[in-house]
């Protein structure tokens, strides 16, 4: 299929070099290969994309980023930097090439005034921030988006009309750290990414963030890290017991997930789990992506093109959402 | 169906009624009802199962349990109790009920001994833990069971061929149960249950335990706590990176689930899901379980005669698979 | 659900009790109990609509109707008796009831007219027609619609822009029938019907009626009357043999299951169905159906609003497509 | 997946020439490789087996063969000629190789009787027939195995304890004909295959073979000629609607597919139809296979190998259930 749209795309700094080889070394068989991809925004991913038939891809800084920076200053600084340098980056590519802003979420009136400034004059089609942000003196704290403090943060996104992608990070504090550092493989893709993002959004769900921003439009990669295959276990608990017991959020999750959340297919391309997602999710809520550079084109693309299965939401998972969720109407699919 | 076998089937000891009151009051509605019905053994339990077509029932302690009480001593007395308690009650009706040996989990060697005396003196039927130990001098710490020194206990579990039955407990330690605490509606089934134990069992296949003890079988509820929806990122990760960068596990998760692990519908009575397990565990490795009186026998017991299946993993999921699994010779199943 | 659209909802006239008592002697185990119901146009009908969430029903002439009828006149007239019939009947209810066109099938041209009739002049919604027209001196012979002597009726239904329903009739001819005699109980819903229409839908996109007529919409009931199940097999022996040997249509039969073909949920209230049509054809194009009265309104509401599925296929399904394809504008939906 | 049995696999007379290649001309983009493939044995066959990891084929003679033959005699006679010329095919290879008896079908005794000189002297694995046998002076008639004339045959065939793939065959009968033959495109697997052996075995199961032979075990071939995506309909109708107006059968349509019927993946490579065929089948009555040289080995066996399934039941249903159903206790498998 042509004209694909991938939507959790990374890029690093150069001159994060060391930071990039740490995180590929966690998670790259080749880190030499793997820190010249991330590094690259417009050669060797074009390449690619043309290969592979992603017409557009929206890129983000490569996590764990910003999050990871527990000085304030530092990092909003970091992330100006990086705004500003793949705003540049992907100038010669309009038709190709978009981008996620990146937030330092210490501060949300700060959040939202750089994402305002990245929607507004970079042209960034929404932001990509990695789970919790990482706090406190000696960075054992984590900081949550679920509580009524970060409301003036959500009544941007909202009122910018652009959507928030709720990517993993490495768990959260000391004694959590302990726990994972004796299972270490299981640090990442295999379970502690799903675990972050999992408590994170339906945090807030039951804290009810969706209820006070109801436009508000979260974007979660992995096929929705875990949360589909206990949608029917959720929605028992929730409504059966949780609510007669006091939760207080309007909806029930397939509510939320109908008019707020999104799930792409970025790291998990089996065709059992999507057509599972399908039923549970919708094809309507669910975005083709890739998570270049930590797959690879070829992994996504020829499952995605070669998988057997209805045209129109192949057609709308591959493209058509995103477009319509991206605003994407000058993007003309010629490849399509 | 009639003859079903169910695995996780909860009951109290009726001094421990305060702590019994305080975890229903975080799971049932109605927590009179639910203290009845979880003090009960065989009177208001063998209604149901008749009406239900329940033809055996596999009784084990109440979560938390002896894994909430990290003062060894005390653990190891109330597990005893607990055992020679359940093993009294159910004398009178082996046709109908068994046990699961209730464990503290301080000591590989004690809680070993433990399961022997379960099995061979008072014909348990293996042993159902939630999840790690609690210990440390205030109750912060967790024992886990994937480091080598519980070797001793998995060697003895096996040469006694019994299943252990790895069940959830609420999450671990102070930062973390922070974070759990302001979103408080997630602990438990919702979401908190499925990442202490996906952490642990995905631990023990990580850090070698089923590769040192080949034979072993461990049960898992829930349909999996959320395990199956990743086996083919998982399988990704693990043989395409994870494995080149070290992790020395001999099997893919893929053959573990086919050795090794065992999961049960307990709380989970979705036929979307159901027959996404039976895409990525195979029904020759998932059987039928309830969570009375968490979930009632109408909600299962409905649901499951009443899906539309194929017969023979329908009579394999419901009935055969546990026969075989836990040795049922002398159950005849007469009401199949 | 409220709100639900349904649109296989048979009626039969009064005075044909007779054919109506003999089909039902086929499919009825209560004849009385049906006879009533499918002469019954407002008054049971709609109290089940009330008490089951059916919103709008869309009637037709319960079959083999006037395609059972060879001799020319006397279906022509039979026709536009039924079709000024359930107009009058419906009049009075027009926020609730439809009604599909019912067409003699021995002349193209005469069933354009009729067909321009009914949806000009009677405002009916469509044309549901059951599979091949009976015809020849005895009955004997069958006309498909699938060959260029058709092309104008076609032109007819697509510049009326409405819908076509392929709905099943028994077998054809003497050889075929004493087959079937001989196997009566598969005659119907358990095969026959599937053979029937699966032929002449099939015959329609191999002989180019889709190709000649690209925005032709029609409408197959039983959730597609076997053809999503071998949508791989055809595609594969379609684009990898006989195109190859000469098949001359223009698109895959997916291209066609996206722009031409519906399926409905009639008489198939199966989840697991319905979820591989799903992936197989996509909820973009099914809509819920029931089969009034062969099958009752409980079994299929029941099953429809109490499945688990995510929201925003459920609504689709249940409503939104219907309401889109037939152009139910002034249908406000108000149970939503 | 190494070891991989395979059960549909054709081959034909070399002196039949010119009838293989008017079938092929129907079936076969290139007729020359496709001439060459189905008159070899053991050289170019055993390559693809040893490539593709098919430790074990059984043969059998091409479709139509001879239920093409109204002539009883010469049909008789080919019968023989065939089973003796397979027999001496694969004599080399019996680790590899193993065949379906070919059968006329003019006579319940005579079939009979060859089936056991199959069986007992030639050590066939069971019979393969193609749908019904084609009879009458013209060719015109067409005899079903389904009225109590057959059952003398049935009774050997669960005596010889041996499987009966029941195979396509073209339509039957002049008008018959003459429907399929406007529509030729649809001849074969597209669709008149599916409808031949469907309403077969289906009237097998309604006039009572598989009561009067509960033991007899029939293959039905491409996931099971549609009846599984109506496994709920056909339940339903037979259960509620025809078995009060009088159908006799002893068990359900699902009762029947635990005990007498399999079907196998040949010429269905799609792994959305498998795992739908798991939920209304079983993995535990379902066999993989080819259907070579209609089908290559490359398409069955890229698709089965890489499939992400649960490895139990892909090892059962790519061996150990072929191994068990066709008592291949001295096949080593020792590729698997």
């Amino acid at each position: 299929m042509l004209g694909k749209i991938a939507l959790e795309e990374a890029f690093a700094l150069p001159r994060m070099q060391e930071t990039t080889r740490w995180w590929a070394s966690l998670f790259a068989v080749d880190p030499d290969k793997h820190a010249a991809e991330i590094k690259d925004i417009t050669d060797v991913r074009i390449k690619y994309m043309d290969r592979h038939g992603v017409g557009f891809s929206v890129l983000s800084y490569t996590a764990p980023g910003v999050q990871d920076i527990w000085d304030p200053d530092e990092a909003r600084r970091l992330a100006v930097e990086i705004n500003d340098y793949i705003a540049a980056g992907i100038k010669s590519h309009p038709d190709r090439l978009g981008a996620f802003a990146t937030l330092s979420m210490h501060n949300p009136a700060e959040a939202a005034a750089e994402l305002r400034r990245c929607v507004r004059q970079l042209g960034f089609l929404g932001a990509l921030v990695n789970d919790t942000q990482r706090s406190g003196p000696d960075g054992d704290d984590a900081i949550f988006y679920d509580s009524p403090d970060w409301d003036p943060f959500w009544s941007t996104v909202t009122e910018l009309d652009v959507p928030f992608y709720l990517h993993p990070r490495n768990p959260t504090g000391t004694l959590h750290d302990k726990l994972w550092a004796r299972r270490k493989w299981l640090i990442g893709p295999p379970l502690s990414f799903a675990h972050g993002v999992s408590l994170h959004v339906l945090g807030m769900v039951t804290n009810g963030v969706f209820d006070r921003h109801p436009t508000l439009q979260v974007i979660l990669g992995h096929l929705g890290e875990h949360i589909p295959f206990d949608m029917w276990r959720i929605n028992h608990w929730f409504e059966d017991v949780k609510k007669p017991l006091g939760l207080a959020c309007k909806g029930t999750i397939r509510d939320y997930f109908r008019r707020n959340l999104w799930i792409t297919t970025s790291g998990h391309f089996s065709t059992t789990t999507l057509q599972f997602c399908m039923a549970e999710v919708g094809a309507d809520r669910i975005l083709f992506s890739i998570d270049y550079p930590f797959e690879n084109f070829a992994d996504a693309c020829d499952w995605y093109d070669g998988m057997h299965l209805n045209l129109p939401d192949k057609i709308k998972m591959g493209r058509e959402n995103a477009k319509s969720l991206l605003k994407l109407g000058e993007y003309k699919d010629c490849h399509a």
